[in-house]
């Protein structure tokens, strides 16, 4: 099967190499022509490379993996020629009739995890919630997704924009919680590693109970001298979400 | 060595429960009676119960583990035939001089982890920051502590209040960034275990690479659309939360 990946940004990447040792991923398409280069040189040398939507060559899967905003305004740039595969976007929040009727196989492969470029991943443990057009073609975008991974599901566009801001909350706002907290601890040359145990526990106790029935801390509690004190340490924009969510929480256990 | 553990909360029931392996824990008080007998007959039989300061029994280490601005007017309590034992209470941001004058012995043992009653712990993988009124008291609290763990550091009160404040941006905030996703997720019957992998993969990235390098989503990305169409979807107390740490990650990642 060949395959043609658009973008080559982290998910893209990811996706692409994971690609290429299952299918024939023929070429990369980025805006940037170094990166696209940069994606095809990895996956093999007869991968190619290119920034123009015109020059996008005869593939039997497309895949759309570029920033949200971007993907209307790049669909409008293809030619009608190469619209009769199949062509899907990875996006968790873009809805799948952002395909017009122009592309008659469409729809989404969504991977509900966080990538970054230069960490490993294992495709194999990733959830992936695919949408077809029509039931043959989420078969299809299933099959595609099988090639990854074992943990698939269906999920219409709806249901996907729900499951993606859940991840913003438990994965992206959570990692800079991490990175305010390495902040702290960096003005005082405190490496980040002692927290990982405790970071680590973090994760354990949701996977064995309700994170309603994991939480702990000072606003939990209903300490609020330690609280006070706490953001008196803090400058203006710690201190503004360090008392948004002390307040939250303080209200949801202390009714 | 007998001890009596001062508390019935999280971290009293785990300390109580790890130190009964390794010394004689003879007494707990809890200000609830139930709570003190509870957890002394989880030690063993011998082990009394009480709720009064005056029938705090003998012992060569008292461990005070109860709510942070309990502590003070607890110590005002405590008979003075007691006061020459070793005094340690284990709060992150309660100074060691929180003990005046008339206990000779006493200090700090901080365990830099989350405990809830119900969940079983590593104990031996807790980091724990000892800190004592002098050295020959800091090592007996070194000593105390390494009965437990193997990670014990010595941490003065001011570092001691930095590292509380950076675990309850990674432990506590991060889970309820948790519990705010499962809220999205239950009102769909989605299962909170679809995001277990999203959640493993966000911590371990940050074992391998600065918090800063694994940043993903889409106020890192700055896709505006996106982060208006979720906040569309939220109701108000999410939505704040939602705006304020998108506003925060894309200031920091977007100059």
């Amino acid at each position: 099967m060949r395959t043609v990946i658009i973008g080559s940004g982290n998910v893209a990447t990811h996706l692409a190499l994971a690609l290429s040792d299952k299918c024939d991923v023929v070429q990369i398409f980025s805006h940037g022509i170094r990166n696209a280069s940069l994606l095809a040189n990895k996956i093999s040398s007869d991968c190619l490379a290119t920034n123009s939507a015109e020059k996008l060559i005869d593939a039997d899967t497309y895949i759309v993996s570029i920033k949200d905003d971007a993907i209307c305004p790049f669909l409008k740039k293809i030619p009608d020629s190469k619209k009769n595969a199949l062509w899907v976007h990875t996006s968790g929040s873009i809805p799948q009739d952002v395909f017009d009727k122009s592309f008659p196989q469409n729809g989404v492969l969504y991977p509900l995890q966080t990538f970054s470029k230069n960490v490993d991943i294992k495709m194999d443990e990733v959830s992936f919630f695919v949408e077809g057009s029509d039931k043959e073609v989420s078969e299809k975008i299933y099959n595609l997704a099988k090639m990854m991974s074992q943990h698939i599901y269906y999920a219409d566009s709806e249901l996907r924009k729900k499951l993606h801001i859940a991840a913003v909350f438990a994965c992206n706002f959570t990692n800079y919680m991490y990175s305010l907290a390495n902040d702290l601890l960096k003005k005082d040359n405190i490496p980040f590693s002692v927290l990982i145990p405790l970071i680590k526990e973090t994760t354990r106790k949701v996977t064995v109970t309700a994170p309603d029935s994991a939480q702990t801390g000072p606003a939990y509690r209903g300490d609020t001298e330690i609280i006070k004190h706490h953001t008196s340490m803090l400058n203006s924009q710690e201190k503004e979400i360090y008392e948004l969510l002390s307040n939250a929480i303080f209200k949801r256990y202390n009714k």
